[in-house]
């Protein structure tokens, strides 16, 4: 049986949100639970507009705190208070994200309902979130303010029972543990069964790095191997590579260099400068370097397969 | 000859967004001077669905620190920044709108490259921008957290001459600033022209009055007097009073009868909760304590006429 693995693009402009085009918001559905990325202006509008119920939202990353990332969260935190909201909330931020929340529900004389738990970014990379189907891990990116990325990884999961298979060795119930595990077994008139005649395999894990904001980055690169699906930013092509390296922003082309270095399996841009209106030739030059580019787009959801 | 006195509703909703509703923001032009009043999160895309060209915007005008009012106003900053703006900009605001723009810049490693000048709003009731043409006015309104309301009110202009009859009488240039005053003139003979002979009259000052989010309240009602135009919260149907009276805001029985008490011309109302799909039970409400009643939807213009 497999989960869903999914992410919802709810916004990939860069910087200044157009009437069409939304700053950086993702959902990310990983077997029903629900991880929002980012929350720039206007997210809880994408949110309804897509119809995604986002009380069921019980963990938020935030990569960094330029607005066209986070200017939507106030407003969320609001909405979730007002409808109601008991349940915990979660929120992976940088240093200073609790102080500019809290100075807002000071002057607006407000006490959230729910509980926040607040978790800033550790100083190194690693783990920030586990629970029993994935980890969040968080990598350093390289812009001009503190930034991080984060990779969702599934976890390894149990290997799948052949039910004809343990019923026609007649495999008593108390070794399906260990089968699961991946251990053969030994019945007990001594016959040793390898656990391979015994399951159906097991789920390949899934994983999905998210790289916001960042400069062509060998360390990003490095963080990223071998993801299933790399998010990551494209605000330029490459012909302004200058001002891309001067705004610590990567080009399409760069991206592309990215996931054909790390050995990805696909490739998801975004973050796409206001000055493309037609988001083309941002896609051709990143598939010029890594064809299996897609391009993210507000409403758009990009699926992981087993 | 008239100037454009125009109000364009960007958001109506009251606390939380919805895919179709905005939270409050609104865009007064005033002989083409651009007055922002609220910004709610969303302004910005608001401004650019309805093509208004948002640098023209020299001055913002925040009722109060609830984050439907003002959460969109980071955004359409960093905008104005990043889109190349170098005139000043004044913001008209509660105490703690600048503590919490600061930090944000501070956190985001923003520096504007324009000059903003923040008018914190005074204790008492007054005038708090004048230019040639028009006055603000700041009232104080009965919210649960200080909340101000804003009348923009044209300032009378001269007598319109008449060129016709000045040119019969043979009046001497020199004497058009006394009677674009509307004083009477002597002419060298002696000979006294009232002023009514040589003039088609002076245009009416017009006046709108912003009344954000409120309880129904009688020194509202004073402060409005008479206005063209009153825009008041109608956020409930009176059926909820009880729920109104205990969040500080009216019901739209309310808001037709601070309009008939006012005696202003016409009333416009806004504010709506969430819970109302159909707008039509709150205009007839209003509507059967003051007929010239009308609805604030998003992208609707109001004009005063003169």
């Amino acid at each position: 049986m497999s989960f869903a693995f999914e992410v919802t693009i709810l916004g990939c402009s860069s910087a200044t949100p157009t009437s069409k085009r939304f700053p950086t918001a993702q959902l990310l559905n990983m077997a029903e639970r629900f991880f929002l990325i980012d929350c720039g202006e206007g997210t809880q509008i994408q949110l309804r507009r897509y119809h995604i119920r986002f009380q069921r939202i019980n963990h938020i990353f935030i990569s960094h705190l330029h607005g066209d990332h986070y200017l939507g969260l106030m407003g969320l935190l609001s909405s979730f208070h007002l409808l109601g909201r008991k349940t915990k909330l979660n929120i992976y931020h940088p240093e200073g994200l609790k102080e500019i929340i809290d100075i807002q529900l000071n002057y607006s004389g407000t006490v959230f309902n729910y509980e926040i738990e607040w978790h800033v970014h550790p100083e190194t990379d690693g783990i920030i979130f586990e629970d029993t189907l994935l980890t969040v891990e968080t990598i350093k990116l390289d812009h001009r303010i503190p930034c991080r990325g984060f990779i969702f990884r599934e976890k390894q999961r149990p290997f799948t029972l052949d039910r004809e298979k343990t019923d026609k060795h007649r495999v008593p119930v108390a070794l399906f543990a260990e089968i699961k595990k991946g251990n053969d077994i030994t019945l007990e008139d001594g016959t040793v069964i390898p656990n391979k005649e015994l399951t159906k395999g097991r789920p390949r894990p899934r994983s999905y790095a998210f790289c916001s904001d960042t400069r062509f980055s060998a360390s990003v690169t490095r963080a990223v191997k071998g993801v299933d699906l790399l998010y990551h930013e494209a605000t330029f092509l490459h012909e302004m590579i200058d001002r891309a390296e001067k705004t610590f922003h990567s080009t399409a082309k760069e991206a592309g260099i990215t996931a054909k270095e790390a050995g990805v399996k696909q490739l998801l841009i975004g973050h796409y400068s206001v000055r493309y209106l037609d988001l083309r030739p941002l896609l051709e030059e990143a598939k010029s370097e890594f064809p299996e580019t897609l391009l993210a787009e507000e409403g758009k959801k990009f699926s992981i397969a087993p």
